[in-house]
């Protein structure tokens, strides 16, 4: 059995890769739940979304989130209601969020939620939030402090960050089998996502790093950034706002005290002795650019190779 | 100012054509919420939409109901999370629900509500649910008691009918201005709406009918019942589940007690004596099939003539 820690798209571009050579029924995925959020009443997992939605072969593959071939009537009717509509919630990716949202009112938790709609779209990989508690990711902007959704997609990450809150991360647990997925693991990949607010908001649920820490399994981390940017995303300015340099190096960094192997891209080669050297850590170097399913298949190959496969 | 009494669909056309000769701040419309019902978490007014929607020009002419080129990618979605899908809610449609869910979560009353989603949406006729207290028409069939949607929609009125229940109309109060409405009324007129579960539920509210009988104000009514059969709808067989003669005479008859004028169709014109004769009732014989916009202002000029203006 695998673990794959993820946050959004670039996980799922990775998980397509990675699942062409492993049996989903061998993978188990934890999932940032930091970007969750409420609204209309709704319940949104944006990162449990995308992933779901890339393994159940339903994703905007353009956009790397939504449904393919979803309408939009629905935000078009809202926002004759006075409504903001910035969140771009397609009326059959709609459909999730109200089922999720009333089985949680019914009393069940986010995993029990995730592993019904995963069963429901024919997902056989594994897939756990991070933890069924509440937790929110906040940045600390100069515009002022506000929910990572709205930092992002509302303000399109134009505020100057100065710092990033995990709220709630103290009292939450990770959610059942977490834990137990970590310890059991052939081997654990931490996906090319945002190392700040994706992997980081999973590392800030408390007993995850320290399982990470313990296990005697390989892990092994693939870059988001290549060349000083993010292949997609805000990490670079989240990553500055926090005082990193924006490179593979900081993300090594910021995952050393239990990474065993980082996957960097060709382009960053350069980068490979300084971390081996300064953070005792094994880098592979290969092409982690992902623009075909190949391309895919070739870094799960890496990875998979990392962890003695 | 004029009063309108109205159920969905055939009222809605009605009430088109009244618009063509009655300025939209002239009219209140009190409409039947004995047909709302929650599905999916949202509370649904099939009647309050279908009135809203017709008069801001939304309305799906073809059905009657529903928004006109709205999509059901909600509904899709939502039947591969295992849910009944027979309301056929589309995806601009489902906004107003949410809306209109949303506000009453806030503790807004239903008119506050409908006097919102009518701002919004430009429509200046004042629309009034009958009342802010929940009333549940309920059919007793052969199959059992069920909701009014369940019946109409779900399994398609083929249950014969035993009785019919409006469920909590003893302890429902009019809405706001209702009573107000027809005391100050020039004219009242009651559309030609299912006389059993639409003007019915209307009229079970307890204040109502009485208003209707105490005022001063002509009152006219359009019969639904063409030859012995509904131009829309499931009346003939509530009406003769309930030991009524399926005719314009029957609907006349439960609308004796506060009736001036009774407008009936020229196929129908047989029954003119007979009404007249037996109920007392003043009637009127035209072409009431509203099957043009034409045919519908020449209807609501009969009725307004009917009210003396």
């Amino acid at each position: 059995m695998f673990v794959a820690m993820a946050g959004g798209v670039g996980a799922a571009r990775f998980l397509q890769g990675l699942l062409e050579v492993v049996s989903p029924e061998d993978l188990t995925v934890i999932v940032n739940t930091g970007d969750d959020f409420e609204i209309y009443g709704l319940y949104v997992s944006p990162d449990l979304d995308i992933i779901t939605y890339t393994l159940a072969g339903l994703v905007d593959e353009g956009k790397g989130w939504g449904i393919k071939g979803d309408t939009f009537g629905f935000l078009d009717m809202l926002s004759r209601y006075g409504y903001e509509t910035w969140f771009r919630i397609g009326d059959r990716d709609l459909a999730t969020h109200l089922h999720r949202t009333m089985l949680l009112r019914r009393g069940l938790r986010l995993s029990q939620v995730t592993a019904d709609i995963c069963h429901r779209l024919g997902v056989q990989v594994r897939i756990l939030p991070m933890s069924d508690d509440p937790v929110r990711t906040m940045i600390r902007t100069e515009a002022g402090i506000m929910h990572f959704q709205e930092y992002l997609v509302k303000r399109g990450a134009k505020d100057a960050v100065l710092g990033v809150d995990f709220l709630g991360a103290k009292e939450a647990k990770p959610s059942p089998g977490v834990l137990e997925a970590i310890e059991e693991a052939y081997g654990i990949i931490v996906c090319p996502s945002n190392p700040i607010v994706s992997i980081g908001a999973i590392l800030s649920i408390y007993g995850i790093r320290q399982a990470l820490r313990r296990t005697r399994a390989p892990v092994v981390a693939i870059s988001p950034i290549i060349m000083g940017a993010p292949v997609k995303g805000p990490a670079d300015k989240l990553m500055r706002g926090l005082g990193f340099e924006v490179s593979a190096f900081s993300v090594a960094s910021l995952y050393s005290d239990f990474l065993d192997t980082f996957i960097i891209d060709f382009r960053d080669s350069m980068l490979a002795k300084r971390i081996e050297g300064e953070l005792g850590i094994k880098v592979i170097v290969t092409d982690t650019l992902m623009t075909s399913l190949e391309a895919k298949k070739r870094l799960a190959e890496a990875t998979l190779h990392s962890l003695g496969r």
